[in-house]
Formats: structure tokens, C-alpha cells, sequence
């Protein structure tokens, strides 16, 4: 048995993506790694699982192939599940996802089925990484994310992650921007002004398509927004414990008689 | 222009479930009710979005109807999006969403398409609550539910609810349960043991359903999973910026150098 640790890649762009292959090629450098990762896009997916249908786990790598691969039917969470439970002999000592091919910064970490992976392998109590590069092009550069990828995996594995904590990494296009290190941040307070494109079928009937703007209404220095805009790779704690306690107080001062 | 407020009401188990029209007949007990629903059982999809497809939406409530009623080709989220940018002709005063036909205490808030609408709902600044009943069957009585259900939207309308927040109801089943009242809680630390029951197609290939087992590792008695086995409805107030706070100091410990 290797004593080297293992590392459990996923994404939610599918097993071909270049941002995945990235990914893999860094981790390698770092432990022993095992690939499962959807078998086609799943963007947009938030924390879907799959529990009306089947899922399909498909062995991808060849014999003599440096890493184990497998591509499954599921989402980006059904991808670590199906990990863990089927795949691994032991469990991983980190869980990385991505690279993502564009931001999941600010808000976007609830709508990101990148991150939705890196949380349920946080919520299985396994050390885990979500990393985006601002970028949506298939081809775009993630050389230049390397370093900052593996400092951050490095230390994932040398010093842990708490439990109920996951980390969420975006990193700038290199297309825009010379990097200038890396910055923890705060989730910055935006959202989307949706758009919605509204057309006909060659029928006659309406339908949309779901377009928007990304706004950030937070002007603090201490965001992830903030951050990325003066070159900094964002690294943000994310919790997967949703409660608002700071808003229990007020509650209890509801009246719920009839 | 009716002064009543205007509520939007969706769901995740789609527009026919008797769990939504449950909570479309207790709320035109409060104000003007807009249903935007999806046209199928989307359950366990999580804060999934639609960007790789189109959205159909069709009206199917008839002329004279009390309510306003559309069916959406999307997700839960994509309904609370489509409904406030392309129904309403004014910002809703409350969004509720379900009721659900299943529990979404405790870990299940990230799994859930019902929390994903009120969450999406309440990214927008509109205050609501996701409502999930205990009972998974499509024939639960949901008539127990209905006082508690008015109670806490009354206190939703007439309180507000703060920004950043919404509010996460399950009610216990009256099948086993005589309820007791609501309590204000925060959500149990507990998650999903998995089993893959693993099948063979009739070509011999291997296939998977998703199944597990729901553990609750929290002792705690200020937490949803207590009040629900003591007969209380649970109220936790759920947030969104998903920032560890606690821990971006012991991040910036870590060693970034080459």
C-alpha cells in the first residue's frame, strides 16, 4: 500500500474537460489519484443528486494507466457518493474539484455544481477544494493556475481543513491579469440581474432562455470580488451548517398564537 | 390595484402535488396568490439552474380562476427566477415554496429543490419559506399542517423577514405526531449514509440506485431534528452567504510560497 495520500478529483464540466485534466496532472504531483467525474457538462446543477433514475459508473482508464478513472451518469455530488461508497478501497484524504471553466465566486457557490462536490465531500468529513479559473473558453490557460493550485492542495494536505469547513478557489484568467498571490476572502454580497431571452418556436410558441448580469453590491476590500478584480487568487471558507444563528433571537419574538 | 399583499407560490414536487395545493389554499387566505411551479417532480435537485436548455412556460389556470397558476419546463429555482422577471408585474411580498412531501431538516436544506426556491427567492430580497411536511406519500394529511403553515407566513408578512435570510419549516407528520407548536431552531449536524444498491440491466451491465440512511449526529436539543421527535414544528432561519467567518483566520496562517 502507497503511503502517499488519496486524492479524489472530480468537476462538473465532464471527464474531458480540459480544467479536470489540469487538475489531475497537479494532484498527481501531490499523492495517488483516483478520477469520478460526470460523463457529460453538469454546470449549473447546484447540489442535485440523483434519486428518480439509475447511475452509471463506466471505468475510462486503460490498463497501465498512471490514474484510475471512471466517468458516471450522476451529478458532480452523485460523482463523490458513488466515490466513496463504490470506487475507493479507503477514504480520500482530500477531494478536489474542478477546475471549473468559469467563476464560482460570490453567490455563485450555490448555483456551482463544482463546489456542490467539494461540500459533499466536506458534509462526508473529507478535506475538500472547489477550483474555478475566470475563464468560460474550453480552451483557455490554466498553466499559469498550476502553482496556485498546488500551494493551496499542499496545504489542504499538510494542515487539514476543520470539519463543516470546505474551501472554494477562484483564480483569475490569465488572459486579463498577472497574478499577484493568493487572497482568503469573505463570499462578496451580489447576485444576478437575470434576463430572460424570450423566443418562438418555428411553431409559434414562446419559450426563454435564462441570460443575466453578475452585480456585486459589496463594496468591501475584504471580498472575494474584491480580491479577484486586483489579481488575487480568492480562497473563501464555506459552511455547509446553513443556519442563520445571528437571526434565532429575532425569531423567538414571533407570535404564533392563533 | 388590490392593497392585499402579493404572494408567489412554487414548489419542487410539481404544480399537480397536493402538498402545493395545500399551500396555495392557505395563502389565498392571506393575499393575492401567483403559483409559477414546475411541470414535473423535481426533487433532490438541489440550487440547479438551466443555462443549457430552453424554459417553457405555459399558463394553466382558466378564466375566472381564483389564482393565477403557471407551469415552468425548469427547476425549482429557475420557476422563482422566470416568475419575478417575466409574471409578476410587481416584486411579491412573501415567497412560499411546497409544501414538500418529505422531510428538508438538517442536511437535506442543501439537497432540496423546495429550499432552493425560497433561497433564490430570497437572494432577489423577497423574504420566504420553504414549508416540508414529514411524510413522503403522496396522500399525507396535510390538513394538520395547514394553521402552523398561516401562522408563520402571518408573522413572515407582517414581521418581514431580514435580509439574507429565509426561513426553513418542516412540520412533523400528524400520522405519529400530535403536534405540539413551533420552535425555533438550528439545523441538527447529521448527514446521509449511503448504499448503492447495484443492479444488472437485462445486457448484464452493472447499474446503481442511490439509497442511504439518514444519521443524526447532533445531541443537541436546540436543533430541528430535536423539536421534530418532540412533536414541534421546526423553524430554522437560513442563510446564504456561505462564509466560514470563524476559520478565515486560521486561513491565514497557511504558507503560500513556492
Amino acid at each position: 500500500m502507497s503511503k502517499k495520500p488519496l486524492i479524489l478529483v472530480t468537476n462538473d464540466d465532464g471527464i474531458t474537460a480540459p480544467g479536470i485534466l489540469t487538475l489531475i496532472e497537479v494532484m498527481e504531483s501531490l499523492g495517488d489519484v483516483v478520477v469520478v467525474a460526470p460523463d457529460s457538462p453538469q454546470s449549473g446543477m447546484g447540489h442535485a443528486i440523483t434519486i428518480n433514475n439509475v447511475l452509471h459508473l463506466d471505468k475510462v482508464s486503460k490498463k497501465g494507466d498512471k490514474t484510475l478513472q471512471y466517468s458516471c451518469s450522476g451529478t458532480p455530488a452523485d460523482c463523490v457518493k458513488i466515490a466513496i461508497n463504490e470506487v475507493l478501497d479507503r477514504r480520500p484524504d482530500l477531494c478536489v474539484s474542478g477546475v471549473n471553466h468559469g467563476s464560482n465566486s460570490s453567490i455563485n457557490v450555490i448555483y456551482s455544481g463544482t463546489m456542490s462536490a467539494a461540500v459533499e465531500a466536506g458534509v462526508e468529513g473529507i478535506p475538500a477544494i472547489g477550483f474555478s479559473l475566470l475563464d468560460y473558453s474550453w480552451d483557455a490557460d490554466f498553466e499559469t493556475a498550476k502553482k496556485y493550485i498546488k500551494q493551496i492542495a499542499k496545504n489542504a494536505l499538510n494542515n487539514g481543513i476543520a470539519e463543516g469547513v470546505v474551501l472554494n478557489v477562484n483564480i483569475p484568467s490569465s488572459e486579463n491579469t498577472k497574478i499577484k498571490g493568493i487572497k482568503v476572502c469573505r463570499q462578496a454580497r451580489a447576485n444576478w440581474k437575470e434576463k430572460f431571452d424570450k423566443r418562438q418556436t418555428p411553431q409559434g410558441k414562446d419559450y426563454y432562455w435564462l441570460t443575466g448580469e453578475f452585480v456585486n453590491y459589496d463594496k468591501g476590500n475584504d471580498t472575494d470580488e474584491h480580491a479577484l478584480s486586483e489579481g488575487y487568487v480568492s480562497v473563501v471558507p464555506v459552511q455547509f451548517d446553513l443556519t442563520a444563528h445571528h437571526y434565532i433571537q429575532k425569531l423567538n419574538s414571533w407570535q404564533f398564537e392563533d
